[in-house]
């Protein structure tokens, strides 16, 4: 009934509110962010590692974890300290391919860089800090799962943030700079390790939680994958397109730094419908779930949609 | 019927070879090590993450790990993976703290630092590498142990390595840089984050990984804390008495840069009691479990002794 009324109430084409399920899933991570980390002594140290990490951002990897946990049966309660975890070594990754040895990027997320204001030293060991404490933190907070489900979760975000994921793209993408004629299959690589990888554990994290079967694992990360390079291509696109304002980052750095782009390979209007058709293919993974998948195809839609 | 032989062949003094015991353990820890880390695609970061975990040294925790483990009536085959993941770690904490921005130094076991060789940013991504590899290894590797055990161990090892543990101790270290008057306290809480923690959780992991009783591990987190200040002492000492030869790192550092040591507080002979003491403190921990903890009675005397 209460769902007969809810869609009485909701216009025929958008049978899914996204922006109000994603607002209150946001309050629930930054709530939940906020909690997990202190401020105890060496103030300096947790202060850095907060000042990144409650910077705001649109929170979708955790915001995937939770809907994932739920689309399989579990509750967000299940899989908060998961997506917490993921968003720590996701802030973590930023925090280190934003210092001067690696991107050298002033800003981010509309704020100065971590180095920027903690200098090096700090920034490194605040990186360090957040993917230690994601593990702690999953490790010890995760409730009402069985411990060889919280394992395998570790497993995957153990790979994913080291060198067969983050780290290994972002070794390629430094590789790669001021190289003309990047291949594509090297560009694929770079983002299939530093952006899908991170968001295929995401999606994938929440469904193993709660002992999803094989294939319903196999679906969601393709699903991540497809959108993880969607995302990328986006961000490439934006990086032309917007503002630093809109960004809250620095802009055209890539046309700058002659860095090799979805764009420069593809041009704007292909790079434009790749991503589109990425985003279908995404989608289409997800049809045996059905109604239950309905946040997951919203946040698909999401990706490509943002303007920042 | 083999233990008496053995006995019989052995002068009264002596019951126990430290050093044979601790050959046979390092080669299989560097074995478990070099078979753990592959060479893959991009290599250049599997090169540099190898480069320093393969570079020798004592493998003092590793060997911790495995000892107590056996202590608590485990094989060393449970705890090889965790004993490989705290080297990861320490050798993590290696790269980074000898970063330019952090302690800038040039030589480490023997040979030039990794950033010195690799350059500063596959350095710091080699460290993010091994410290989320060692969590990868330790959640795949580890057979024949209870999930929920192998849980608690990746709690400890996440806490020992970041901001409450190592990270913790070197961001006050790095503020005491150049201070005069550095109080006692501070000094202890630098050596008991930055040396201390994760020598702890080397010993507690082995016994905890096949479920040893609170007070058993109690006793052996006592040890790990005594034998990790008296660890510290002697480092602060060698690096008075020896040259750059013995250690394999630059020596009179400390002194250079006026750092705080227990010989500077305490003098030289004094600093060589009270690390005596705590060896003879961490021992006494050990009596309940009578002639099991002699590797352990062996490895707290070798620390007091070496001189390297």
């Amino acid at each position: 009934m209460v769902v007969t009324n809810h869609r009485q109430l909701v216009p025929e084409k958008s049978p899914f509110d996204l922006h109000t399920y994603m607002s209150e899933r946001q309050n629930l991570v930054e709530a939940a962010l906020n909690q997990a980390m202190p401020l105890i002594y060496p103030e300096r140290i947790f202060e850095s590692m907060r000042y990144s990490l409650l910077a705001g951002g649109k929170r979708i990897r955790p915001i995937l974890c939770l809907a994932t946990c739920e689309l399989a049966g579990g509750t967000m309660e299940m899989a908060m300290p998961t997506a917490c975890g993921v968003e720590m070594v996701h802030t973590m990754s930023l925090i280190h391919d934003d210092l001067p040895s690696m991107d050298n990027d002033d800003y981010r997320r509309g704020q100065l860089t971590n180095h920027k204001v903690f200098g090096e030293d700090i920034a490194i060991l605040a990186g360090d800090g957040l993917l230690a404490f994601a593990f702690e933190h999953i490790a010890l907070q995760t409730k009402n799962v069985a411990p060889e489900f919280i394992l395998k979760v570790m497993a995957e975000l153990g790979r994913a943030a080291g060198a067969k994921g983050l780290v290994g793209g972002q070794v390629v993408d430094l590789e790669c700079e001021g190289q003309v004629n990047v291949s594509l299959e090297t560009l694929n690589f770079i983002h299939n390790h530093k952006t899908a990888a991170l968001l295929e554990v995401s999606v994938t994290s929440g469904a193993m939680l709660v002992g999803a079967p094989p294939d319903d694992i196999k679906r969601l990360s393709n699903y991540a994958q497809n959108i993880g390079l969607a995302f990328q291509i986006v961000d490439d696109i934006l990086d032309i397109t917007s503002t630093r304002e809109q960004l809250g980052k620095s802009v055209g750095k890539d046309i700058q730094s002659c860095k090799a782009t979805y764009p420069s390979i593809w041009g704007l209007e292909e790079s434009q419908r790749r991503a589109q058709q990425l985003i279908i293919d995404a989608k289409a993974e997800l049809e045996p779930f059905g109604e239950k998948a309905l946040p997951l195809m919203a946040l698909a839609d999401f990706i490509i949609d943002r303007t920042h």
